[in-house]
């Protein structure tokens, strides 16, 4: 409906408005989320499940370095999809806003505070000029101070969105419809995990293997960020009958100097 | 009157005149507005309404997620519509303003006082290079001093106005015509949240979901911003033959990267 | 004379000269000043009469909310016309010099004086980079502390004219011709109020509508600004023949998204 | 010699040198000079003489508001000729430097002192990137401490330069020609009058109004700046043979919104 | 998939996403460390090893002035590929930061702490206007407080790797293959030297001059960066059968004006 | 050698180099310096002579206000060509960097010290961005405090020359050519003065009017700038048979509006 | 390799990466150190040697002005090809350098020390926006405190390199052949001397005037940086049969305007 010359002309430079009202740096850090691989987070009764794709670009790569499961305090974790650098950056700003919460009012951040704060300042970029906007979407998970398992969006424009189940990165659409179809309200956090594999699996023929795979989850009970051990996994994916061939590769590797995960 | 080659020179960088005297990051920012769902803000004899179209692009997003119905004070609440990370700016900036009246005169701000701190904020934008427009417009209501409701609008240029009935972002037009044709002086607060649901309702074929709908009001007695439950809005929706069958789905969803609600 | 391919090259970012010694940035602001409905301004023997066009865009809209009358201080009045947020940025900067001049020097700023702070701070907007010129012209009108009233206009360049009589925005021509044939020297307040509708009317089928006209005059009497209420400017109409039909609608309305008055 | 599309080229933004030397955006301030109407400057064995023309846009303007002949110090004034809004800054500057001057060293600041520190002023905006240059000329004249008097000219370049006599504005060249013929060696302070007036006639086809001529003198007796009022200027007229028709206009009526003067 | 004349238009001035969301002007920085030659780094059970090309491109030139290698502390070594200016930037804010570091908390650095202050510095340069990114990409190698060997790689977009072994700069891709296929989770750092040689080896025709390698070693023992001698890596060479004929010429020498290494 | 079309690409915005090495901008500012009447300086055993070309483009402009000699401390003189106003801001800067010295050394400033200062200045503006460079180049001559007479040239670069014998701006090479011929080493300041006058006539169809001369010298013995009278000029044009007709015009007026000298 | 027009791109404003890596803004500042004549750099055993190429372009121009020698500090020489203006800038930085270092260490500082502070400060005008780098290269040469000669070069990328003979500026590839084939491991200073006039020689026919070339050494028994005279420099053509014919001119005069040395 846009020419591609008239385009143009609103994607270089500063974050300013198309004709029609879109803000295209905005959009277009939105396609450096997708080139990352996916993240998916989930809400239970009892707690919050985070799930990552790592698939790594050699097997000579530490899979731990692939960042894409972050603790930002105790009872809160971050899954991020997109420009590593990118999202360091906003963790980092998490991670400080969430202590400096703690120590001015003695008690843990609210999920949705935090992430309030760390949209508004993913906002500024995208309307002060003199930088580009982050090429990061993050789903911030946690526990709330009255015991309720709370699960959040922040995207490229700093818009805050609530969820029971989402997918951010490659292969966003297709495992959002099959969160859709396969998820139930009420389950608990076991069931989460399951669902979560699941719908990571859906887009990797149905096959996972466990190293390459990150998987985090905080109860309601302890309010504790954990992630589960490559063996943990494996005993899931062994019982959900998706554990991949010893001997294959990661699915769809990435290519050689890939800055997105 | 003025060739698409020539409007593009006006439209990239900092906001400057065209040479017929218009703002184009301005008007641009005002079809970011357009972009979002409508809502809508009435005055009645003793309260103001504020009514706003929740529609949600996934059934897994919470819907309480879509920010549109912002309280700014006890006696002030903004309807929003647009860009939502704008928003949230702008009603920080609201918010702020408002305590600090509160703290400063030991009174609480006027409604026409809050509004000019935001729209004269909203200028700066326009005038001063380095940064883009707000793409957001807002409904602020609420009680003053004297006990009168007011009703105002904020839109991208920064201009305030004051209305007695009005509808922002999609479907502008056509809410403001049922509003036109529908709206009499002197009326009170229930058929003021009549109406909104109605004049929503005349843009959704006539049917509208409960939990699509937000309403809060702020009345003369209690000048207390307070939302009405899903439960409260049902009723009214039955009394006014606008409740859609449970198992439609949102009327118009938007797209699914949409910035604007 | 000058050709449309060449004019582009001078009228974007900032404001510099064009190869015929022209600033096309202020030129565009005035074209902003065109889009705004009339003001007027007329100097009588014994005070100024400031007059607008309240013409609005919805019978819903607040009539009250179209600011084009302000008090800048007790004996000084501004008449606006072009685009609103910029209007008011410029009544502020007045109304603070107008106080602080008072704090200063413990009395009433000379009207001159007044009008000079703001043309400089105009000019300001026309010579430095990173921001636009202001789209508005202001007519400030008042009684200086020897007993003479004093009317001048600023425009976007940041040039001080003063008047005897004079009209700013829509059909400023026509409203200056009239002028020009029916002012007198030495007229009184009484019949510069008189001569103001009349001017109004003489764009407007001779008919106005009480409520679609603003009117405020500053006598050398008691020195206050003082606006007239619907009821006054109703029997004005009545003796000068202008009353309109009370159905009528807004003579010529301006669209719905404009943002000059 | 230089084609209109390489000249393009070097008039946007900051003001750079083409390839053969020159600033264009001094030259087209130097143009916003010619677009306003001629000033010009005498010298005598006993004094200085400006004279102005003071043509207006309407019969409605006051007079007084064309801002052509300045006081910049008891003994020192100046005459101007283009954009006027930039005239004041340049004006204000000189009057500020004039005080600072008494204050500091406790004697009147000489004519050649204050012109370059105002011609000092000019070239930083010529040189320093973020503003476009005064589109103005000014003729300074006035007395030094040693009874001498002096007559200088600034220009949008920031070059101060000494004449005997000089116009500068419209028909500068027609003007200037007169002035060569007709200037003597010697001549005393009415003479200088005469020949002004004269000069300036002799582009209004030799007929003048009182009240579209600004003159004013400083001699070497008194060292007071002072504006003839415009009984003497009528008187000088019928003595010169230049008095107009009483009843004829403007000779040649600026534009209706022309900031040049 | 992207032609050429859209690409153009993202690579210019600022880093700016692309409309698949990519940032060129990092792309292009990781073509400016491909214009280096390589450099290597090998994870061992009990140290790390970091070997460096020094070809050089004059036998006048002093190869020690080859810098590839640093010391960042005592227990960490850094090897680099590409611009050198810029690696000598980011070494030298690594030093400080180990210094730091050191001075506050009284203990050495670690090795992915260190790793991670360098890339949040690198991200800076690709997000924040009025920069280029850094075109450099490092190996940094050191043995942690707990005696674990780290090695880690920063890459132009500030993204923190780990790896058991790595090569960057020129021949990345051959040389990354080679450790692929030769790398043995368990070497120890002897084995590590000779691995490192023959991938270096691998991409100069199996033949390899002592002084053309530079081979750094920091092991868990000792925790010292230490650099092999000549004759060291020249025993290391008969060793492996490696060592080049004494008259070569370094293999393929850069170009003169080369300032990448 | 290199196309116009090309060249246009480095000669905007901001001074940067040109494929080949040049900086354009730099070599537009000497374009400025051509524009400029010729300025001479030549040194001989026993001081150095400044001579400069006073050419005026109205019989009415004061000769006295060509500034083109310039008395920077007693005891250095500098010529200026090109740019007026330019030049204006590099003598006050050698002005008070002379005062400078003389305050915090108690000794006047050395010849050579003071050209550096000056060209350190320049040479800022042609590498830092935000400004252009100074259009003009001056011949700095004066006596060392070991009596040593010195003769510099600052050019548009901030390069620092020393000379026996120069010429700047216009006919620079003709003049050169003829002081090339005709200096001779070990001259007296006597010899110099013609043989500046000469050089100066050389271009000037060997026929020069004293006013339309400027020649100061700097003598060994009294080590004082002074500057010959119109008298002293012309008893040294008749003995050289080069005075001019007496009504003869300047002989190649400069156009109206130059504002290089 | 790489088209004229895909080029251009890169090369305007500030510097940034091409799509193969290079920075042209820096390699366009390597072409002015090639348009500056030779200079070369020679280490012996005991002591380093700098010479330069001092042609000028007119005899009236001092030699002693071309500044291409510099003493940087007691113990260190620095010798300069291509932009003049910019060098003087790098060796007074150099110079403060050197003192600081003096009188916070109470010891000179080391030649290597020197050189990176340099190409540090060199390095910042390539990667921080609103400059251009600096268009020079230096070698600089001293001796340590261990009593070890050091020759480096700096270039306009801020790398710098260490070597035992090296050259820059115009007929940089030229000298350089003849350096390698002719260098010898374990001159001293003696011969090195006469190395560089021959070097300097082979690409000006064999043939050179004393007062053309500029040496000096810094030996290692007394750390004096000392330039030859006249005569010594003599004395050594004339013993390698280098002496050019007295009434030669310079061999390959640079252009008039050159700001290359």
């Amino acid at each position: 409906m846009q020419g591609q010359s008239q385009q143009q002309a609103y994607d270089r430079g500063i974050t300013i408005f198309s004709p029609d009202g879109r803000l295209y740096q905005v959009e277009y850090a939105r396609e450096a989320v997708k080139r990352g691989t996916a993240s998916i987070g989930i809400r239970a009764d009892d707690g919050v499940v985070l799930a990552v794709d790592k698939r790594i670009r050699s097997p000579l790569m530490e899979r731990s370095s692939v960042e894409k499961l972050h603790k930002a305090d105790d009872h809160i974790g971050i899954a991020s999809a997109g420009h590593v650098a990118d999202a360091r950056q906003l963790i980092d700003f998490a991670r400080r806003n969430a202590q400096i919460n703690q120590l001015r009012f003695g008690e843990p951040i609210g999920v949705e505070t935090l992430t309030k704060d760390v949209t508004d300042h993913i906002q500024q970029y995208t309307q002060i000029g003199g930088a580009r906007p982050f090429g990061v979407a993050l789903i911030i998970g946690g526990i709330d101070a009255d015991g309720e398992p709370r699960l959040f969006e922040t995207d490229p424009s700093g818009t805050p969105y609530e969820w029971k189940a989402l997918a951010v990165g490659a292969d966003r659409g297709d495992v959002r419809d099959y969160l859709e179809e396969n998820y139930d309200e009420g389950i608990d956090l076991d069931e989460a995990v399951g669902l979560a594999l699941k719908a990571l699996g859906s887009v990797n023929d149905d096959a996972l293997r466990p190293e390459a795979v990150g998987l985090a989850t905080v109860g309601v009970d302890d309010r504790e960020f954990s992630q589960l051990t490559d063996d943990e996994i494996e005993d899931s994916l062994v019982d959900l009958d998706l554990l991949a061939d010893e001997n294959a590769v990661d699915g769809d590797e990435t290519t050689d100097d890939a800055t997105e995960e």
